[in-house]
């Protein structure tokens, strides 16, 4: 069994179940309260405080804990907004924020509140000139997670930061995916992270504001956490969350050369194994631990389930593996393929064999998903029918529609078209991102009957 | 060392510890993920969620988890508000709720909503006459505690909860207390509850919206717990705590008999054993385990200081021992004396010679707490000087005034009265509440140039 998706939640690291332990026996009072055993209970809040304060680099008076990551940018989010409503009512966050920072930016439109989405390169990059373009008078946050949770992708903190800073407006860094390697670089305002990433329990995130932040925590608040954590605190978690980052950072530097070399195997050698792959993400700028790639013509979901049989956990930004039927938005925003979609995130201590053998089993599950729904082998060699063809891929769903697309581009001469229909939403990724694989012309997508029609010219 | 405050965190159960600690290994994963290790935790989650419902008397399917009681509540009062907007914006709760009721109800205030606060009696408990009576036309929803958590009386839920029924308004019913003692009796529509208070980890709250239930969550939400509880889901935790209650209930039968006795015998002995002693609460109407008594010419925060110097961890609802200097809004509410005030709430398995030895230690504290600010040990008895007099005792804390009240209340005649000039919060409370215990008339509060006069009339 080989879990691979430490990037949704990594195993309990053993500092952690130490402290969660020992910490049931003295920590499940009320710190608020007086007695010895109040008094033992804030002595580990205070501890923990401390210790997770020197992890982040900001002063224990600036952090707080509450009940999880998401939980931390929904309340950061709506603070850091409160408490600048007077400058005005504007928002800018990257299109390949998690989603809970998404979720507060839909919030915050409803009230009347302007988004601005910052676009990302096809590594899943934003420039810090697209903020520094964004920004207007009437900015109250900016919002940039340090790394990307889909593809590993690094963001440039430091640089965003500065553009903010010199503009007046605070910074929101979702680190929920690095704060386990080391602290976010730069000149930030504001941080959320998420214990359970790193190896610390569910239940804990952090959030820090800065001093000098202007800052209104949203809702019913009591007098816990600096009154910006409402509810009881979840104190043996709490521990046990500042125990592991600790222990976590000092293997951090490591453990990063191992596990950035794991994950570049996977890189270079998914495409060699795997025909008509393409790796996401970038190649260099990345977190030791993330690698994902997508195959054309796979159905995620059943190449997800595949591995799983195999002994593999994965998880997936392709549309057959979400509720919605929509790709990641992620992927999306970074205009690469979606269909066949694999993110592999290495938990802290993978053996490298448990990888070589990913890669032994990955081949073989690829063609057999292939195979069954009859994807394309190779290029096809038919004799060219006519200018221009039309396939009809309505009602199927991702991989389907490139399948088609693939078997018939062969079918017209150089400079003709075809015409997809499709009413699948991956359809309006997945077609562009296949015409930039293979080198063919998306010429582009009309509205037709049902679904919509998506042009593609072949050029070889 | 003798824990007497479980109704504000009891000790983690042995079968929350054996939970947790299972779960750790089997329930650190995504429940939302569709590999081994994911349905391995969904599971769990839904394991744990049919055991909670079946203790709460729900269906699987109206109950989600969150990250506390708090929270439970804040965003039950929200959402059950925003759900019926349409029908109006006001909203009912008693004057003895939890804090993280009435915080609700004031953020509702300050959005423009309308609160009625309805009051309680001596014993703290509401009448289901008052809610009929407080209930409009725009009523989107009204609130009622199982039973309150500073002096343990239950309230008539089933009652008020047809009265609300009767007048198409869903009851919320903060069962914090008494959810480990029993399913909440009658037609009520929310239920919260806090998975500490009954012995369970911190760190899981209880959310019930009856099927139904108008009920729109607010804030950012996103696909897990029915989009009711943002965040990934604290599962060891929730297991726990689903075990430790069912748990707790198969002991509650023979338990309540056993902690009720013994508060009966603090409820009987304390005013045998100590003088000038008020105890609080429904006598029969209450929760086993609770026992609430205030002491006269007491400082609470001394008396809690040395009752836990006495090996005795115990809480008080009076002014000097709260952040704010000001009394518990629930000793207010019920008109009763603040002063001195002590909460004993014991932790299921409480040995009966924890009490007898709490009963020894108790009337040396409080006499030694009473030597110490001087107070008057038996009615004074000095000569008649004047029809009225005036005490100032501006700057002073409480129980100071109280106490030079008493020493000169015997220095005017029957029928003269005394004024008490004070600036101190809790004097309001406790002067009127002095003169029900002492046979005096409370003539009532006049401004003063700092602070106001309280004027009493002696009858005796």
């Amino acid at each position: 069994m080989s879990y691979f998706d430490a990037a949704s939640a990594a195993p309990l690291h053993p500092v952690a179940r130490q402290a969660l332990q020992a910490s049931l026996d003295e920590g499940w009072a009320d710190p608020a309260r007086l007695y010895r055993e109040g008094r033992r209970a804030r002595l580990l809040l205070d501890a923990a405080r401390e210790a997770a304060a020197e992890a982040v680099g900001c002063r224990p008076d600036e952090l707080v804990f509450n009940s999880s990551g998401t939980r931390a940018v929904h309340s950061g989010v709506a603070g850091a907004l409160a408490g600048r409503r007077r400058v005005g009512r504007h928002l800018i966050v990257s299109a390949v924020e998690h989603s809970s920072v998404l979720h507060s930016a839909e919030v915050f439109e409803t009230e009347g509140g302007t988004v601005t989405r910052v676009a990302v390169d096809r590594t899943g990059t934003v420039a810090p000139a697209s903020y520094a373009e964004a920004l207007r008078p009437d900015t109250a946050l900016a919002c940039l997670q340090s790394a990307n949770h889909e593809v590993g992708t690094e963001q440039p903190v430091a640089a965003v930061a500065d553009v903010c800073r010199a503009a007046g407006v605070p910074l929101l860094v979702d680190a929920a995916q690095s704060l386990g390697w080391g602290r976010v670089a730069g000149d930030w305002s504001l941080l959320t992270a998420s214990a359970h990433k790193w190896g610390g329990p569910s239940g804990v995130g952090l959030l820090v504001v800065r001093k000098g932040v202007r800052f209104a925590p949203q809702g019913p608040t009591d007098e816990r956490e600096s009154g910006r954590a409402a509810g009881f605190e979840n104190l043996p978690a709490i521990v046990a969350a500042a125990a592991s980052l600790r222990a976590v950072r000092a293997e951090a530097a490591e453990e990063a050369v191992r596990l950035r070399e794991l994950t570049d195997r996977i890189r270079v050698r998914v495409p060699e194994l795997v025909g008509d792959v393409e790796v996401v993400g970038d190649p260099v700028r990345r977190l030791p631990g993330i690698v994902t790639f997508s195959c054309l013509y796979v159905d995620g979901e059943t190449l997800l389930h595949e591995l799983d049989r195999a002994g593999f956990s994965v998880s997936s930004g392709s549309s057959c593996t979400s509720s919605t039927l929509t790709p990641s938005h992620v992927l999306r925003a970074m205009g690469v393929l979606s269909e066949g979609n694999v993110r592999v995130s290495l938990p802290l201590g993978t053996p490298a064999e448990d990888v070589d053998r990913f890669l032994e089993v990955l081949p073989g599950t690829v063609s057999a998903v292939r195979d069954k729904l009859g994807a394309p082998v190779s290029a096809p060699a038919t004799a060219v029918r006519a200018e221009s063809l039309v396939v009809d891929s309505l009602g199927k769903r991702c991989p389907i529609p490139v399948i088609e697309l693939a078997k018939v581009i062969g079918d017209v001469p150089v400079g003709g078209t075809v015409r997809v229909l499709s009413d699948d939403e991956a359809a309006r990724l997945d077609i562009p991102a296949w015409c930039e694989m293979r080198g063919q012309e998306y010429v582009g997508e009309e509205p037709a009957d049902h679904g919509s029609a998506y042009v593609v010219r072949r050029l070889s």
